[in-house]
């Protein structure tokens, strides 16, 4: 039995639910799953979810929906509960009606997927193995009223704690005033949002040069949840809805790092300047971020940037040197499981290892700050305990 | 006089020389200056130097190509040296023909505008107040011949120390071979390459708020230079060219924040694992960044991801924590004046304190480290002394 304090917990682990592998599996645009013949003319699968994907898509299998899968992979690296969540592109690419019913459905069915699943070995408490981020139907022209109704589905779904979405809105962006009434809703539920990129920036910037995925997934991921965020940010969403818990996937991306020069920049900028309460790096402390940045150095330096929020409330004259330890708070484990598989089996996976040293190695970080990382953050944030 | 080893250098701060300038005021698509009446009646020049500009530009006046007004500017803010470079977009809107006709030009107007300024009043050295970056005529349909021609102008001008570029090389980004031949040059030169963004990323990634220049300055500029800065990586330039000097504007932008994410998604990648000799974030430790990035937290990281590059040597097994110190000796004191004026006049340029604040501040970083970064790392780099 291992002590609920010292849990593993992964909050960045993804699905695609047979209901929706199935969708993909009839599509004839992406997304899409095809059905290919090896050099070795055996079948295989392969997961398109790019416009021009290099590479042919990549290969998928029973890790990508197969819950038992998950489990194993979870044992395998020594994770005691999971909080899974559909991976992109989600509901993006389907007309409102349908977006809608889907969603729904799915809920539905990821609920099973985490209420079916077995007890985690926790002392003095019991949890699950398995809870869930569900989906928003956030797609052009779907209506306030259906986003209100599938918000609240997932704040009644016992194991559901959070809902996951892109940076698209339901068009025009996060930053578009139509979702206020979302914002509110979910605030109110006290959901957490798992905020994801999927698009990265316009491919032109990657050149001609044949570099694989790595272009698009180490920068443009990154950069497209960067400006969701801070889009957000000048927006005044956390100015408006001072309760809304967003968690960052891949530790925010370049939005720790660029925080000081965004400050800048809206000081600089008349436009902007008076628009806020606080200074931009303020806000930084109002988030969650997942710890998935595979460096100590980077996790500890966003640390700093939640830790160092409170020298940039409007008014205040603090200006001490920021206590890594209290930025640790807000920043949670995860794996990106099924994504980043190794190139050779072994087994335990190397993105994995590299994200649990990590947080092992950085520096400033006591035990206890640790083991919050690892887990205990993840069980207050999604209030694991039932 | 100041001791040598405690002067203040700035080495990013640009200037458009009077040619430039009026080559600006003849055009009528950006990059422009054009007149235009206040409210007030009075005439005042405009700079419009981005399609789509905010605010129909921003107002310019004899601090972007008086020597005087720099000469002021340094003296406010206790400033011994200025590395002058063209500001951003240099030569890039030009047909091949007039661009090396006026890299040719401008270099030559640059050296002089060095030549014949004050001296620095430095104990133990002669040295000039200003030196400068040149400029390459790097625009589509060039000659490689007249690319070499103009790096071997530069390396003659004595007071001219490096050459600034953009992201763009000859149309095809810098990661194009057809480069090769040019970078030997520069290497062989010992000139340093001053890398600075100035498109940005598709503009459509804002969304429709208006933000003023915010997002694109803030967001747009340091992803440009990480995404320029990471092609090189991955086209092996740095294998191939080991004592090339590059020195990243911003502080390579987002780069140190994403460097362990790239290893990884380089590792994960079939495509790309085998090419480079090293782990990506060896290569970090290879470029020179200026502490331009407005925050302590940001400093320390960026020279935490300098440090740490010999544990990304290829077959390394030392793996000890990163000693900040050593990192702060390829990081460099900026101001990007006259870039980023106070909205309201004061005595001195709140852009300008703040940067000279954080690097007094960084944690771990003794007064050596401090002086280095402030000016003794750029009296290396450039060798000012005469």
């Amino acid at each position: 039995m291992t002590a609920a304090g010292r849990l593993l917990v992964d909050i960045h682990t993804h699905v695609y639910l047979p209901r929706y592998a199935s969708l993909l599996r009839k599509r004839t645009s992406v997304p899409l799953i095809r059905s290919a013949t090896t050099r070795e003319g055996t079948t295989e699968e392969r997961l398109l979810i790019l416009d021009h994907e290099p590479s042919g898509g990549r290969p998928v299998g029973a890790q990508y929906w197969d819950r038992e899968e998950k489990l194993k992979f979870m044992d395998r690296h020594g994770i005691d509960v999971s909080v899974v969540s559909t991976a992109n592109p989600w509901l993006d690419f389907l007309p409102a009606p349908q977006a809608h019913s889907l969603a729904s459905e799915l809920n539905n069915d990821l609920e099973e997927y985490c209420a079916s699943s077995p007890d985690a070995t926790a002392q003095g408490y019991s949890i699950k193995r398995l809870y869930g981020f569900g989906l928003l139907p956030l797609v052009p022209e779907i209506s306030t009223s259906a986003l209100l109704e599938i918000v609240q589905q997932i704040s009644e779904l016992p194991h559901l704690r959070g809902l996951i979405m892109g940076t698209r809105g339901i068009g025009k962006g996060l930053d578009d005033e139509a979702l206020d009434p979302v914002w509110a809703a979910i605030e109110k539920a006290g959901l957490v949002i798992f905020l994801h990129p999927h698009y990265g920036v316009d491919g032109k910037a990657w050149g001609d040069k044949d570099n694989g995925h790595v272009l698009p997934l180490a920068l443009g991921f990154p950069f497209e949840t960067t400006i969701a965020a801070t889009r957000l940010i000048l927006s005044g969403v956390f100015d408006r809805f001072p309760t809304l818990r967003l968690l960052l996937a891949h530790s925010g991306g370049a939005l720790p790092a660029l925080s000081s020069r965004l400050a800048s920049c809206i000081d600089h900028d008349p436009v902007v300047a008076s628009r806020l309460k606080h200074d931009a790096r303020y806000y930084l402390g109002r988030l969650y971020l997942d710890a998935v940045a595979y460096g100590p150095e980077e996790l500890g330096f966003v640390s700093d940037t939640i830790a160092r929020s409170e020298r940039y409330i409007s008014g205040s004259s603090v200006s001490p040197a920021p206590d890594r330890s209290s930025g640790s708070k807000r920043m949670l484990f995860g794996t990106d499981h099924p994504f980043f598989p190794p190139l050779s089996s072994t087994e335990k996976w190397k993105s994995v290892v590299e994200n649990l040293e990590s947080i092992d190695a950085v520096q400033g970080w006591s035990q206890a700050d640790k083991d919050g990382v690892r887990g205990k953050n993840a069980m207050e944030l999604f209030k694991l305990r039932e």
